[in-house]
């Protein structure tokens, strides 16, 4: 076979694997804050026992990056491409380690009422999940408006962000009973917030990889 | 030159630009917090400036394994040693971009009398630092027994972020006129703590390079 096509073959392989743990990670983000706001405790540990296999996930693909660099010997842009690969399988698991620190809050708050539905942080958390969706898409299909709309769309987050943290600030303030719970609540928005940036430095990554060009 | 005597040469080389870049993010840390506790803002402009560094010295060090690996196809240990400085990169840069998040709150706190004197913070950040400088250190060296004593430490931050945490809390309860400062603080010590994850995770790369097993 030409050592192309082998190249070709092996790089299909390596986007099916990234496209699989992908998904892992998108229902780890699904369950930990479907966990987080019906408090359901086993699912929160569902979650964080997830993420062994995110981490397993994670191991294979490095491995699988470097025997392709190793003996395919790849030039400029292929090369670029999976130096791409092995930087997004790192904040990929970065991702899922923070659905298990939001699931360890989850545990924590297990027993307390909550001092008000939570509707900004699912909404939140949706958004980011889409962003991670849409960076791993943009990696396979090498589509850079894509990235770009990714990176665009994170100050959404970061305004989600400040949004909740002020209303929690708010509620703090005027009530000094809760605020050890808003202060959890404060952690979990800054790991969706870091969710966020771990899906910009994919997509900065997928538009380096195209272009050559760091943004 | 014998293909051994060249790849050594290769690698002592990556090791000192990797000891560059640290002794950069170790300066970083230094001034962020310096800055930090006497409220200096052009200190903190500083910090934010240099992040342009680390990230071309991430680059600049990650070409070099890139071509490292596709130029000397080494097998086994050899690419476990490469692998691990790619991984050690990412981490040193995120801790990075945690200064520049930390002086960014220096700035935004820098009109405001802070509700008491910074100690647990400097102090924390200290053990912080010292993680950071013994990882590379032990990377170097291939010392694990250094390697395990930095992944050890990290109980310590934790504790340092969960004293912190609790005496900003209490703050909080008794004077709602302080809740928006420490709930920066928050966040600081927040990015303080996730430093000291980096510093573990690789600490945990290194054990990994030498021994092939994960922790």
């Amino acid at each position: 076979m030409p050592a192309r096509f082998v190249f070709e073959q092996k790089l299909q392989q390596l986007h099916q694997d990234l496209i699989k743990m992908e998904a892992v990670v998108e229902r780890s983000l699904d369950d930990a804050i479907k966990a987080l706001k019906k408090q359901d405790v086993e699912l929160a540990k569902e979650v964080i026992k997830r993420d062994d296999e995110i981490d397993r996930m994670e191991l294979v693909l490095e491995k699988e990056c470097l025997l392709l660099i190793v003996r395919q010997q790849p030039m400029a842009a292929d090369l670029r491409d999976i130096a791409a690969v092995l930087k997004i399988i790192t904040d990929l698991e970065r991702i899922g380690d923070h659905c298990t620190d939001i699931s360890e809050y989850t545990i924590r708050l297990a027993n307390e009422k909550y001092v008000k539905p939570l509707v900004h942080i699912p909404e939140m958390a949706e958004e980011v999940k889409k962003m991670i969706k849409d960076t791993i898409d943009s990696c396979v299909n090498k589509d850079i408006e894509l990235a770009k709309d990714v990176c665009a769309r994170d100050d959404r987050i970061d305004n989600y962000f400040d949004t909740i943290v002020e209303e929690l600030t708010t509620i703090m303030a005027s009530n000094p009973d809760v605020v050890k719970q808003c202060t959890d609540f404060l952690f979990i928005v800054k790991y969706l917030e870091r969710m966020g940036d771990h899906a910009t430095n994919i997509a900065e990554w997928i538009i380096f990889t195209v272009t050559g060009e760091h943004i």
